[in-house]
């Protein structure tokens, strides 16, 4: 059992933690360290017992687990500030999108860095704040964990444990497959979707015709994950902005392609390109990554 | 109350038709048309009261009302057999996805051209097939009927009722504006998706990464649309083609301004761009076109 575990961070995934980790009596006693007086406000509706930390220098070095839930551009502040307090046992831990530019730029310039290793629960949403945190928010999701040349693998091992309680299943990545990885899976889904919503509402005026009331032919899908935090989706865009050219090009090129097909009214090519992705939903639902009822189920 | 309807081809929308028809007493008796001898057997097993049909012209002048509800490929081919026994005080109907070019090229050429009103449910799902159906598939879904010039009132009308009966909400628009609007709403979602969906695919295949195991952060939703059916997707995409390209067009440009602004972090520029995405949600949800839970509720 964890002595003292700090949260940084009690938005949807910090306080998501905080549940799993009072309902399955994983920590003697729970710090939450967060800036937002409204969030301060909502996380003592939660009743769950906890002690909010003022100061974050201040007792940190009591801590035996510490875990950034802060949008990623908060981390190197505040690693600055508690980097010479925190006692050398500790087990240094977040849940970013990114891992890349933040271990190479980031985490080597602080006496941190051999305490600290990285792990990704994919367990986002559109909402963001803790009253939508969920205590099963991981259960039977991926979390990855960051393996790289400096990593304590006792360390690893504790994290491995404590994912595993709260209900994930592991995958070990180095920092570089990680964001490769991701810039596919969600990454680029994300500013997919952004752009379609953007181009859509720009068409609208353009047009002058109302054209999002007639979103529910499929348009509607891509506004839910374009109604993600904008501060998070910032701060992955800007990290990991190598892989998601990259991918953006792919992904141009192949629509260039796509739209060739179209308009010489290719069949075999068309039929041969939707039902490649048709066959992609079956693994996807196959792998447990997505649940097996039509429109989600939603309607 | 409709006497004879005949309903051609049973799939998804066909056999919702079909559902919601008998469920609210709208016909006396219904007639099915469908190729596929699968469908049939499933269609039999539904226990609805109705008639196979085995000769399309057979009985035909009989008929009050006729639905298209096949892949709108097959339009012409069923139109041109069915053209000369048509009773001149019938209504026919469709409820295909795209209208101008059927209009223009198709329709004209026929004599039944005047007893025609297009129509399109606003309904769709990635699962196609007899069982899928649902007597209440259209209820709060729009439905878009056309009027051009040639369009008789009278019939307009009857469709106008037809599709409140069956829980619709009716929007009338010309040939153009239809092909316009869904355009962006609902073929560019459904092209964007496929072409996602097709690009993690390759860079699977060509970084050897097993990417698709990790689909929950945004792809799955994707594939979702992905696997639509391919007949009539190929016939939506080849019809509205002018259309399509225009709005592929608009999104890579945007798409590449996005990328700029990623690459050189413009931090004013990507939160605006953030933030306009994300009010589109609440516009959509607030009128209805989608559920207002996290995540679609499927979690």
């Amino acid at each position: 059992m964890i002595k003292n575990l700090l949260i940084i961070g009690c938005g949807l995934i910090g306080s998501s933690i905080l549940r799993a980790v009072h309902r399955n009596n994983i920590a003697k006693k729970i710090f939450i360290y967060e800036k937002s007086k409204k969030n301060i406000s909502k996380i003592k509706k939660l009743k769950i017992s906890s002690i909010l930390v003022k100061d974050i220098k201040k007792n940190i070095s009591l801590m035996d687990v510490i875990i950034f839930c802060t949008p990623m551009s908060e981390y190197k502040g505040i690693i600055s500030r508690i980097d010479n307090f925190v006692n050398p046992n500790c087990i240094l831990t977040d849940v970013g999108s990114t891992k890349e530019k933040f271990h190479s730029n980031t985490l080597n310039k602080f006496k941190i860095k051999n305490l600290w290793v990285s792990g990704h629960p994919i367990a986002g949403s559109e909402v963001s704040g803790p009253e939508f945190g969920k205590a099963n928010l991981f259960k039977n999701k991926w979390c990855i964990l960051i393996k790289d040349k400096n990593t304590d693998k006792k360390k690893l091992a504790f994290l491995y444990r404590f994912w595993k309680r709260l209900g994930s299943s592991i995958s070990v990545m180095d920092p570089k497959k990680h964001d490769t990885v991701f810039s596919m899976t969600s990454h680029l889904p994300h500013l997919i979707a952004y752009n379609l919503v953007n181009t859509a509402t720009d068409f609208e005026k353009q047009k002058k015709y109302k054209l999002i009331n007639f979103s529910a032919g499929g348009l509607r899908d891509f506004s839910r994950i374009a109604a993600s935090n904008e501060i998070m989706w910032r701060d992955i865009f800007f990290s990991n902005k190598k892989n998601i050219s990259n991918s953006i090009d792919l992904f141009v090129r192949n629509l260039k392609i796509l739209k060739k097909i179209i308009n010489f009214e290719k069949n075999k090519l068309i039929i041969d390109k939707l039902t490649k992705a048709k066959k992609v939903r079956k693994k996807i639902i196959k792998l447990k990554q997505d649940i097996n009822k039509p429109d989600f189920g939603r309607d």
